[in-house]
């Protein structure tokens, strides 16, 4: 299993408000077909599931500036891909935390 | 004001588990001289407050790893610099749940 | 017509060397069926191509380092996505000197 | 010495040519008093030197979209630091050349 840490931003679309285009992105998040989980920072959108399932949901997401009038998209992903043990995103928060209270 | 989302990955430490060094990372956030704010995430750690303040910390927090051994670190700084409204960490996510919830 | 900006970094494999799975990744990139190019800059690879060519690519040099015994990969994608011009890795270098030698 | 790959987007200015943009950049760096090397590539700027004259020369370049107007900036880095060895831009690119031509 994966997690995705993705950022889409629109380019040159006249306006410094991105949050009606991360309002989208839930949207388009929420009705996903494949089974992923999602969460959001005040950064970006964080996806956890298999990578295959991962790498549409990022190209459906990917479009939706485009389909709100967007001439130019620049997307930044990172993933990070653990086949050793499964990690998720809340299972990733307890590890760090357990070893803080140490 | 700015928000900044950090990574920070020791490479070839001969374990796979960064678990350690975000805790690491986390300490000295909360020892930190600087009027910061800080979130973690189970992808990064996100930092706001003033730009060179922030620079100044993003520079002890890439020294980490090394002080623990690591000879080679990649470090992933994403800076989200606003100046016509100021804009935090809180308020850039209810800016986008008042868009979902219309 | 996008490109694309890719850097995956195996973790915790026991050597800070990077540089054989990065030619490795080349010889995928090269072998690769679909209509792409590609550039390698000392800090990451450069693909261009369309959206779901590039996408397959991506997934593909990804496992590159899983097959080579990682445990663990961290990669990280920028896509610059342009729908309104023809934008080539040739044709971006050639705008920005363009506008140096005014 | 560390590497650099630095990505700056201004936000919400009306036009999708960064290219201005880029140039004005890059008189910034061949200005620059820190003795750095820097390369241009389709998606990015590579500086390479001592850390803090890197940090010093980052926070430079982010404020050159405010300069011309720009009321919010998007700026992506990714920082290779080894202690190692002496990596310099050139010596990787020859590095993974020299494992390709086995």
């Amino acid at each position: 299993m994966a997690i995705v840490e993705l950022t889409i931003i629109p380019i040159g679309t006249g306006t410094p408000s991105l949050s009606q285009y991360v309002a989208d992105i839930q949207q388009v998040l929420e009705q996903s077909p494949e089974p992923i989980h999602y969460q959001l920072t005040a950064m970006s959108t964080l996806i956890e599931g298999e990578l295959p399932d991962l790498l549409r949901v990022i190209h459906r997401l990917h479009e939706v500036p485009f389909q709100h009038g967007a001439q130019r998209v620049s997307t930044s992903i990172k993933i990070d891909d653990r086949r050793d043990v499964k990690g998720s995103i809340q299972q990733k928060l307890q590890s760090v935390q357990a070893k803080m209270n140490r």
